[in-house]
């Protein structure tokens, strides 16, 4: 199970290391912690985002464990003697619960539980946190982008301006989960089975004497899958001419049809609507147009909207960052402790009052509308509680308590998938394609109210009256403490 | 050399996989190519850039082969057998030159130069572009949030909100480079030595019966290096005063002094100078003030305006994303080929004049005066002019040509480096703390107008007159044909 190639175990906060070698030194270490991952808003104000990063979580989880190297280096920062002993000999024994990878996922609810020894419990923040935050993060605006594109294929090309290698290879993964249909990056494909693709640079054509010329050698060596970029002197006035001929005298002889063009500057939508005509007019309607050039959702939309000729958009930059909010605000918060088999609940008070954490150990369930099949609310509720779906349900804005509504012919789905038990693995990652198509189906099970890009209708998170009940009372009970 | 562990070979763009076995289909794979990566825009709209990520390029290009792997999937794909067995036997044969890390630079001007075999100097431009893009974009905002900072200690807080495991662990290299003091990411300190710290989460003292027991079992453990997170409950009604009484009643009997206390919440500047007043009060004038929650340049620099009272600063996710502009734009464009020991300049037309490229094999020198020690401007050149530094020197603006202003007493540095020698790597990259130390040096020739945040001075990146001839005439020649 473990694979040392691939050891992220010191990739943590030196924190986690000071603490979990504070809670040994104070006899602390076996104090059973609950901790939740949760998010806070949605990059780009959307409705909603898509869970990712999961399968790499698991990795690491699976992978944790210090090399003797890790050891002398803690050494070296004054760690004790007894919590390096315990370093050598680690066990991971932890329970961790996540919702599954594709899910749709709204602010404030766990998306990632644990449980176990805190000083474990602690130390595996840092890396849940970062594996969830950055494929969440690309899984969000892919699928942004490809709802923009509205049926359109949506290419991810970001390998070259990703924030690193991961976010290169996992960037790409991520975006196919959220719905694109490929990746320019060689890697994701090997890796993950991401289906790579890609033709041709300026710098091919510029090699050749011709732009005709290098597209005829173009033609000829890939003569099934044969797509030219155009746009390296002129579009319209050189690329499409050549692109014609070249199918003319080389493709057609033997015996294909071309498989598109692509243009990487200039206005596509006015490009696209013309060039379309002119293969057209050279029975080439068969022939796709494929444009790249700093796109996102919004210039895909608009795009559409100018009836622009694409059939299919490959996104850079603006995706694999998510450039317009290229942060995911994942948290890891302690929700509760167990001492002596009593689950004492743990509440993170602030001034901020959207930084108040939802205390105990809970449950997520998403509520769908039997009639429908639509998501109407999600519920989270103590962990001993049950919802009983044969009854109607009361729900209640946790903030504005008397906005009330009550619902029946639903169904309570449970959200969180256990993962790991008591340290061992008990979970199988599906297939990415499975993956991805899930994540469609589970999109589909959202309004659209809620998938609108701005302004989308606030999809409800709400809380058990107990889970409510028992969050104010440790509101009072914390800030009373303080009252002057 | 080559070290398996590390092989990102396939982490490529498949184009230029498509390209290389196109290349050899056309039996063009020996055309000696010449390739300039450069970029457009500095980041933030700020005044320079910082170059950084050199040594991950020479570890890539060090490592380039291709697994029996890599080959497999490749003939999958269908590629050539004749291509298949170039890979098998791949020995990296290009020369490449680059600007050391730590330099400031400017758009427009070659940053890293590639000449070889176009199948070779084709192939590796993602993995270029990636390696310094990323840690360009870094290193950038870290500068600026280390100047906004004007002398206080910038350490880097961001793994958890990094985009992937390269993200996390070269984003703090970078950050460094850039001129933090250190970061919170062990894994980076265990593999450039970059100082790791870190104290406390909020869940240390959640998991105490009271925040008084958890600070002094902390300052029990890390008499000598003890630092306390004070506002988990309310920084100062309980936070301070908690710190102060583990300070008196644990550390200064253990015969310690406090290093500091942290706040993560709140308004800082109001806080830390209330808490400033407090320490000091209490005999703790050595005790230093932490400050982080989603810090960037501009609430630096607010904070310190309004008279903060923090001595140092933890940047997050918006240094690790440079989030409010995520992306270095690096191209990598084909500038030259060589045939039959010719050198035939290329470039690339474009209806954007700002993407319209520099042809030719060029050289590039920054011009310090020598009266100021100050960076003039940067002089694009031929690869085989001279200039004489004995004589004044005509600088003009490429695009307003009437702009003129003649220069003596100067001296012109080359900035590009030769670090690989007909494949072989013939440079060794300085400590990372001589890089740290070399960049803020560099910085130091640059007049305070081209460092200012918002509107800075445009410094000057000019082309001789025998460099803008040439691509006047390039333009002239490639334009001329599609006229009307």
């Amino acid at each position: 199970m473990k694979r040392t190639d691939r050891n992220l175990t010191m990739l943590t906060d030196f924190y986690e290391i000071t603490m979990a070698n504070g809670y040994l030194a104070s006899s602390m270490e076996n104090i059973v912690a609950y901790f939740d991952m949760f998010f806070r808003a949605v990059p780009d104000k959307g409705g909603f985002a898509i869970m990712a990063g999961i399968e790499q979580m698991i990795d690491y989880l699976n992978n944790l464990h210090f090399t003797d190297g890790d050891i002398e280096y803690l050494r070296r920062r004054g760690m004790d003697e007894r919590f390096l002993k315990y370093l050598e000999n680690f066990e991971f024994s932890c329970d961790v619960w996540a919702v599954p990878e594709g899910t749709p996922i709204f602010p404030g609810e766990p998306i990632v539980q644990v449980r176990g020894p805190v000083v474990q419990a602690q130390f595996i923040e840092t890396m849940i946190l970062l594996c969830i935050n950055h494929q969440s993060l690309v899984a969000t605006k892919a699928n942004r982008i490809v709802r923009a594109a509205n049926g359109r294929d949506v290419m991810e090309f970001g390998s070259r301006r990703a924030q690193g290698f991961a976010a290169a290879v996992l960037g790409a993964r991520a975006a196919y989960i959220g719905g694109c249909s490929g990746t320019s990056c060689a890697m994701t494909d090997i890796r993950f089975g991401v289906p790579a693709l890609g033709t041709m640079a300026h710098s091919w054509v510029q090699l050749f004497d011709s732009e005709l010329d290098a597209f005829k050698a173009y033609a000829k060596e890939y003569p099934s899958g044969c797509t030219l970029l155009i746009d390296t002197y002129d579009a319209l006035k050189s690329g499409v001419p050549n692109a014609i001929k070249a199918f003319d005298d080389v493709l057609l002889p033997l015996g294909f049809r071309p498989k598109g063009v692509r243009i990487d500057s200039g206005d596509i939508a006015y490009l696209s609507r013309k060039i379309r005509r002119m293969l057209d007019d050279a029975g080439y309607e068969d022939c796709k147009i494929i444009a790249s050039n700093s796109l996102d959702e919004y210039l895909v939309r608009d795009m559409i909207m100018q009836g622009a000729a694409v059939d299919s958009f490959g996104v850079g930059e603006r995706l694999i960052t998510s450039s317009s909010s290229p942060v995911f605000g994942g948290v890891y918060k302690l929700c509760a402790i167990e001492r002596g088999g009593l689950i004492e609940p743990k509440i993170k008070i602030s001034e901020n009052v959207s930084k108040v954490t939802t205390p105990c150990f809970k449950k997520v369930y998403r509520l769908f509308d039997n009639k429908t099949g639509k998501a109407i609310a999600d519920l989270l509720t103590l962990h001993n509680e049950t919802v009983d779906e044969s009854l109607p349900y009361e729900l209640f804005d946790p903030d504005f308590t008397w906005k009330r509504k009550t619902i029946s012919n639903f169904t309570a789905k449970p959200l969180l998938v256990k993962m790991f038990d008591n340290g061992k693995c008990v979970y199988k990652s599906p297939s990415l394609s499975d993956i991805r198509l899930y994540c469609a189906r589970q999109i589909d099970t959202l309004w659209d109210e809620v998938l609108r890009f701005e302004n989308p209708h606030n999809y409800y998170v709400d809380l058990s009256q107990p889970l409510w009940d028992e969050k104010h009372r440790l509101i009072k009970e914390k800030t009373g403490k303080f009252k002057e």
